[in-house]
């Protein structure tokens, strides 16, 4: 199974942490490109404009905000977009959010 | 008419200034009492933990972001929520942010 992080429930993250986390661009853009792929990612797979250590740090916010899941595969760090539970709790919010990049 | 600030169009508003203008509790907390209303308000009615100058600056925030629309009637300012605007070019945003309160 590897390491895991600690992962909140859905249920229990507010709204204004999913904002926090949903204010910052980079951020979004993850959620988008997560979003439109389909399927997890490794970290090293998105297109976005910061460093690596910068990069982690915006995977830890999502992951605590309750919009990704990350697990490893091997020493691959795997994101999965928490799509079905962000849903349940907070309906139409990712929709809105990942329609459009700006 | 009296006085009149700028408005913007919301078609030109990025998503990026939505999302600063209601990621901050008591914006959000005026465009949900301003859309459960179902009216204009004036700056007065609303119910919010802060002093007169800091929601002066709130409103303004909203403004500048297209949520919602000032207007003076006598010497009270009026506010009224941009929603058919917002849904337009935002589809399901507002839905989304004024549903739950935290």
């Amino acid at each position: 199974m590897g390491r895991t992080q600690p992962h909140p429930e859905v249920s229990q993250v507010g709204l204004q942490s999913v904002l926090e986390a949903m204010v910052d661009p980079v951020r979004r853009s993850i959620v988008t490109q997560l979003d439109a792929a389909g399927e997890d990612l490794t970290c090293g797979s998105f297109d976005i404009p910061v460093s690596k250590s910068t990069a982690t740090h915006h995977f830890k916010v999502l992951r605590e905000a309750g919009l990704i899941r990350q697990y490893y595969v091997g020493t691959s760090r795997m994101n999965a977009l928490r799509r079905g539970e962000m849903d349940e709790t907070f309906p139409g919010l990712l929709d809105a959010l990942t329609t459009r990049e700006a």
